[in-house]
């Protein structure tokens, strides 16, 4: 029996609530003998801050990279407005995206049929959406150098921050962008801004040298980054996957998830390079974001983060068949009528997020 | 008699054919005689690098700086994918932005109440839709240096793009966005990614400041830029003005944009500051781009550009009266069901680029 070894990060508002239903199910998982899940847990973002003066520390870093995939809940809240720059829960989990080397975000956006009316946009166009974002994760303007804020000579505040890409980066995430196109309508479409940015002509360059040298099967469509921002909103059922860096990586998927009327059902996977042991390291995350405004009343919907456990059997266990499960396991319960308070719908039972994980693994 | 210096750049693409609807507008106010338009015109973009082998020439600048106001149609298009860098049709429309100093770019997205259906999104959503997109123009990404691709001594390849923002430049685009609030529905959003980006730090603190100095009877809210993006899409009468920065607003004004279903109409104004004559330099230009593929067909839109001449009615000539009236005209047009191409419904009338502008002028 295969045995994994994952490591929960609940982080802060609603990320604890729902990563008690990923428990849940892995339990329910451990129980059919299939496969085996330990798991180990830690504290990342404001809460990590609040036990140990960071957002993260050396020895979470430690556990995460010795795991076989990190579930990550959500960072972030009012409550740390003001701690330093550096010691920002979100700081803590760019500090695990980048030294696990997870430059590939993977972003579905797709929209449950029992859920279309819940879109603002009209139901013939967002009606059996599946796009996937490949967002860039470790480079870009999230992580250049330099990035600063200094005082001038004359009492000015001057600010920087710096967009990098290497030919190699670019390259990397490029292929994982075909690799998948290839599993499903064949065409990816490349977004950047060449028009203004150096970033973005040399973007385009390697993505295009990538599809001719090795990929030339797959329908290839460049496209300003801005223009796919109107495009997603016009007609997004002409996207299959988008590939674009960190920044309109961050931009697009949130709006590409809004479409769908279904963020709160939204998952992610950020993965690495194969290592030596053929593993690739992960982490996998809801889109949404930790909610501190619904945290701790039990109502949180966590069919996110269940649908990023899915992804994790997919990815990082190669459980498609269980990943198959617990994804028909959540469209049933739409289907039975099962809604939380974010996706609450007229003539629908309004469930919290226990009763929504209960009815999952039944359904299961 | 007022008597005003307008320099029309047509530009590329579609560019020439709407500009003619501005003559024909700007025709029509000389013969009423309250005020005088004394029409220049030069090349830009595509057409001037094809004549001169620069996208802007030192000539052409020259009279922009000394007109009242410049009327830019769009630049751009495929034949020109191959110049070099600094020569593409692009750079021609950034240096006037640069070196007229228009920092300020402001772009409404309104939702014209004929063509509410013509939106992806439900009516409900778009209808009465009125926001103001306050995008910083000459700062940011768009102009930061370093701005370069070096090659590496492994062969691999670096491109670099610099986002800097002073506190003065935030401040100043904070005061156009406040003015314009007040003269509104008294609310701004400020959107930036403050968690990520330290020019997102400083935004917001100078933003904030500002605020507390000198507009705090103006209801100011902080939103993160992708979630804007969001928002934009879930809910956007939550909007009324939004001030951004020149990478963000790019996307978030065609992201908004899009949303009202009348991007042909859509218009857009970019002032610098006073000067010492009280004057500003202004351009007035549609959000629309070159539309290669129906150019020289006489099918294109034309009230984008028009709604800009509007625009430099009210910014640059101070006709509140007269862009009312031309704003007037372009909804009772539409009301009488004439459309062009881009915006046909069943049971209207489909008219060309001309007809248009001659019902618009009849209108009048
Ligand atoms: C929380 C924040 C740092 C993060 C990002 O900007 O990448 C989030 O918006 C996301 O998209 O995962
Ligand atoms: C044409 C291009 C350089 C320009 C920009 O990126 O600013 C355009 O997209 C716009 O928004 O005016």
């Amino acid at each position: 029996m295969a045995t994994f070894n994952l490591l929960l990060l609940p982080g802060d508002g609603i990320g604890p609530e729902v990563m008690n239903e990923v428990k849940r199910v892995a339990f329910w998982f451990n129980e059919t003998g299939v496969v085996s899940f330990n798991i180990d847990e830690d504290l990342v973002g404001g809460c990590a801050y609040d036990e140990y003066g960071e957002p993260i520390t050396d020895a979470a870093m430690q556990r995460a990279t010795a795991a076989d995939a990190v579930m990550l809940g959500a960072v972030g809240g009012p409550k740390w407005d003001g701690v330093p720059y550096d010691k920002r829960p979100e700081a803590g989990l760019l500090r695990l995206r980048r030294d696990l080397g997870l430059f590939a975000n993977l972003r579905p956006a797709i929209c449950y049929p029992a859920l279309a009316d819940s879109s603002s946009l009209k139901r013939e166009v967002v009606e059996g959406l599946d796009i996937m974002i490949v967002r860039e994760l470790t480079g870009g303007a999230y992580f250049g150098e330099p990035k600063e804020v200094v005082t001038l000579e004359d009492g000015q505040q001057r600010a920087v921050d710096t967009q990098v890409y290497t030919s190699s980066e670019i390259e990397r995430i490029a292929r994982v962008a075909f690799d998948l196109a290839r599993k499903r309508r064949n065409l990816v479409h490349s977004a950047e801004k060449r028009n203004v940015m150096r970033t973005g002509v040399l973007w385009n360059e390697v993505v295009t040298r990538v599809h001719q040298d090795s990929y030339s099967d797959v329908e290839l469509t460049h496209i300003l980054a801005d223009n796919c921002a109107m495009q997603l909103v016009r007609w997004p059922k002409q996207f299959d996957v988008i590939v674009t860096d960190n920044l309109f990586g961050d931009m697009l998927s949130d709006e590409a998830a809004m479409l769908t009327g279904s963020l709160g059902m939204l998952p992610s996977a950020s993965l690495g390079e194969a290592q030596a042991s053929g593993r690739k390291r992960a982490m996998y995350e809801p889109v949404h974001g930790s909610a501190p405004d619904i945290a701790g009343k039990g109502i949180a919907n966590p069919i996110a983060m269940l649908a990023s456990f899915a992804m994790a059997l997919r990815y990082s266990f190669d459980l498609a068949e269980e990943a198959d499960m617990l994804e028909r396991a959540i469209t049933s319960v739409l289907d039975q009528g099962l809604r939380t308070g974010d996706i609450m719908q007229e003539g629908m039972s309004r469930v919290g997020t226990d009763e929504m994980g209960k009815a999952i693994v039944a359904a299961l």
